[in-house]
């Protein structure tokens, strides 16, 4: 995978993978220095123009450095170590939302992250730039398993031990969307801090607009939503974006476990 | 100020300011039908080609529809009504981070938002379309003061009987940002669920990269921060962004006051 940016360049040399080349512009030079120490002496650096650098790279202004990184693969058992938790991602489509996340997982002590698909909708690839960026270097560290089928994944899940917390959105905010969720009837909804988040536990995250597919909810053991304020009358504040309703799940999971 | 796309024309017609007049192209006529009842029969409106309004447009793929509105100005009285909790911005100069905390704060029950400068660093102005986008409308709805020095409402806050909370990072995440941040002997450092948020509050929160400068922390009844997995390592997980953490303060609010 391509990592660009001083900054990704760093976290992929801090992260312990295997680095496969450096590629470098001439106005990259002046970045060398503070990777210093953490480049491999023997590591492959490839050279090129500033112009063709911005013609390869993905970003509006290029640094002029990039790394060829070679990222792990991880089993569904990797995801599940120790006292779990596991945030499973089911067609989250936008990038910078995946790489919000990831960043968040990985800040509250998540052990992995499951970027599956459901139907037609995959999740967006945490390890593609944009994402890459968004999570600020956390796909790289990190352990992701990429591309699962969500309700294969979540079964496996549940075999393990993990209670399975479906995030849906607060009943108020949904003007006119209650059509789509007629499972709130079947699982049992809590606020964040009601549900129990000390035992092992997958957070499951639908897709931005949509939400989570009946039959992904019915799996769970209990749906969690965010109580939002105005939430309640029919203009309804726009709920909380994906991101960031995942990373404030995320940080109560954390707090019930009595921090980082 | 101009409010452009469907959805923030509509947050607009629904938040009760002025709207002075709607701005529309061929390509937007098909959005008509949804604002129908909204729009005031005197409403004034103005026609344009698909051409001339991409041109005027912020947006890269223009909706066609637009609005004039003319927001509301507050006082600081306005900010600290009831139980208060006023957000603080401190030089937040991404707009997409004022945005989404204008977004969180309106969420989570705040009573108000003042987006302050620090010397020469200002924050992003939560009006401008990105910022506006980003707050899906809130910047509308909710009470905000914009502009003013951090240094000067602060001190109208403590006097309004509000607690100051300061926002700084977890402190082993900041690898090698310590000479920056002196301030940590003086003021006590509480993690967010130590903190007593029943109380009128301010939740003070500062630039993206340098973060709240010694002399507005100095202020501060207590500073607050997030503790985060492998911060205490020295390869660090860079901390969340400053949007993240705004939203998880905000939530931790919300929770201790019993919900939205």
């Amino acid at each position: 995978v391509g990592v660009e940016g001083v900054r990704l360049v760093e976290a992929a040399l801090g992260s312990g993978l295997p680095v496969e080349a450096i590629l470098l512009s001439p106005a990259g030079r002046r970045h060398l220095a503070r990777l210093e120490g953490s480049i491999r002496p023997n590591a492959k650096m490839l050279h090129t123009s500033d112009r063709l650098f911005a013609w390869i790279a993905d970003t509006h202004s290029p640094q002029g450095i990039a790394a060829l990184v070679r990222p792990k693969t991880f089993t569904i058992e990797t995801l599940v170590s120790g006292v779990a938790l596991t945030v499973v991602l089911v067609g989250v489509q936008d990038p910078g939302n995946v790489g919000t996340l990831v960043r968040a997982a990985e800040a509250f002590g998540a052990t992995g992250v499951a970027t599956c698909s459901t139907g037609a909708l995959g999740s967006a690839n945490p390890l593609l730039p944009k994402a890459l960026r968004a999570s600020a270097g956390s796909a790289l560290r990190i352990p992701i398993v990429h591309g699962l089928a969500a309700g294969v994944l979540l079964a496996q899940l549940r075999a393990a031990g993990l209670k399975l917390f479906a995030a849906v959105r607060d009943a108020g905010a949904e003007s006119g969307m209650d059509d789509s969720e007629p499972r709130r009837e079947a699982v049992a909804c809590l606020r964040p801090w009601e549900a129990d988040w000390k035992s092992p536990a997958a957070l499951v995250i639908g897709n931005e607009g949509a939400g989570l597919p009946a039959e992904i909810v019915r799996m769970a053991d209990a749906c969690v939503s965010i109580p939002q304020a105005g939430a309640s009358s029919s203009e309804g504040v726009e709920s909380l974006n994906a991101a960031m309703a995942g990373t404030v799940l995320l940080y109560e999971v954390m707090r019930q476990r009595g921090g980082a």
